[in-house]
């Protein structure tokens, strides 16, 4: 994923327009109320509930109107700050950023399930792997289990999540069987799940595990490592200019270049502190306010886009 | 436990010689190889691992010469950080912080065994117990398995304990099971535990539990809610001018005064941010090292303790 990630904003402004077209009758954006050709975007803080640097970051942003959406990590130490935060702002459109992997070094953390239910999915010291191999093996079936208990927790200590996404892309990159444990779950649940309709040319088992009422969104955008710091706001304006009709997720990283960040990031600088705190500053500044006005792109929310699917 | 340790430093005041004398023989001072009257302190950060700001102020603590030993919560989020400072610092005093609760309301962590095998240490989200109250049954084979799974990940990533000791004095507290499931840890690898004669005429269970080998310090310090702030250095100074002869273990906690720690210990200022950053204002001071130097009190670690028990 992150190599067809890498090549997103690509083919944003190269494909032509038949990628977006829905399946049935009206597209996304006219099913929110929104032309044919209307661009919109949601603009998406992922990994709440990782630090507090990433929550204060985020929750600066969300209030500042600039960024409509984000997704909490529920195992990650930090979740119960954002628990709190979603009981008492049952306005913001909070989803759930389902988290399989503990990628960092000096701060880990493990599952939700009890440990001897999801051995497939735990390191040797009972964390989540740090990463992904080729030799990795991780049980479909267990998940599944996983998933279950990061929602239910989700839902036990009061929030009510608009939307599913995946940490790491980790449910979407890694076979059916696994994006098929996702569906199953939220199905069940009721929830929209993030798949982006550009994603299906390179694994069409995520078109093929879609029922007719599950939503997609059109295309995405995300910085990637090779962004020189100093280029930030050039990408994310390019990206802007760019845009092409129906509903684009930008996928952004946000936290304070602070002590605590710094020291959790600090084996590798990609979405390390300093990167997360340029992504505050270009989504919450005059520039990026303007650039919406001027290329007239609205603003969505997971919330508007599960109520439109009804 | 907090209602002894608060007369602690009375006690140390006002008691005779007689609850410091060792069973058999020489002192723990004289074992140590200073006279029988000798003052010796060993000045213990508790708490390693919870935060990346206790971390931080911890080391800074042990490196000044000032804090001798310290030891470290394994069931929390920032332990691989202190893991990784073990493994490269070997000549570190490094204890464990054995750990059953998660004592915040915005932060928080649970068991390194197997939730499903540990269920009564673990509240209905998973984490450890908020607090144990009258009613919370704990069951001692449970914080057996939970013990042996904290020592057992220290080990696997590195760290060679000097000691053990209990975090918030849970496992020294609630009766002679839960001490006696210390014990068998403790003697099976082969580690001595924080426990003081001061303690022995409120829980004869501590004493009784004990056998001929097992260490027993003298007397312990440590500071508590109602000492106001601005009294820190009065307290600890006054302390330290009491001092009686034997071995004394001044509990502090260590923590910077910055955002990750204010927002991880919000909800009540008792062990609080600006809390730890008093301790380590006091304890890494040119007044703590002239009080040393007057009072003729010399600093000793657990490593030099459990080497003089051999």
């Amino acid at each position: 994923m992150r190599k067809f990630l890498g090549i997103t904003l690509f083919l944003l402004v190269t494909t032509s327009n038949a990628t977006q077209a829905q399946t049935a009758g009206k597209s996304l954006a006219e099913r929110l109320g929104y032309a044919r050709d209307a661009k919109l975007v949601i603009v998406h803080a992922d990994d709440l509930g990782m630090t507090h640097s990433v929550n204060a970051a985020s929750i600066k942003g969300l209030e500042s109107g600039l960024v409509t959406s984000a997704s909490i990590m529920v195992p990650c130490p930090w979740f119960p700050e954002m628990a709190d935060y979603a009981k008492a702002h049952t306005d913001a459109d909070l989803g759930l950023h389902l988290t399989l992997t503990s990628e960092r070094v000096f701060y880990r953390w493990g599952p939700v399930a009890s440990k001897g239910n999801v051995r497939s999915l735990v390191d040797s010291n009972g964390y989540f792997h740090l990463n992904w191999t080729e030799t990795t093996h991780i049980d479909a079936r267990e998940v599944e289990i996983e998933l279950r208990a990061q929602i239910e927790r989700a839902l036990a200590m009061g929030v009510r999540p608009t939307h599913l996404d995946s940490h790491q892309y980790r449910l979407f990159e890694n076979g059916k069987d696994i994006f098929q444990s996702v569906q199953r779950v939220a199905h069940e649940y009721k929830l929209p799940v993030f798949v982006v309709r550009d994603w299906f040319a390179d694994r069409p088992y995520l078109e093929t595990s879609l029922s007719a009422d599950d939503l997609a969104v059109d295309h995405t955008v995300t910085i990637e490592p090779g962004v020189a710091p100093q280029k930030w706001a050039d990408f994310y304006a390019t990206a802007l200019k760019n845009l092409q009709p129906g509903v684009t997720v930008f996928i952004i990283h946000l936290a304070f270049d602070d002590e605590e960040m710094r020291a959790a990031t600090r084996e590798r600088d990609t979405w390390g502190a300093a990167w997360r705190q340029r992504d505050f500053n270009f989504f919450t500044s005059a520039e990026f306010r303007a650039l919406l006005r001027e290329q007239d792109i609205k603003l969505v929310t997971w919330r508007e886009l599960a109520h439109a699917a009804k």
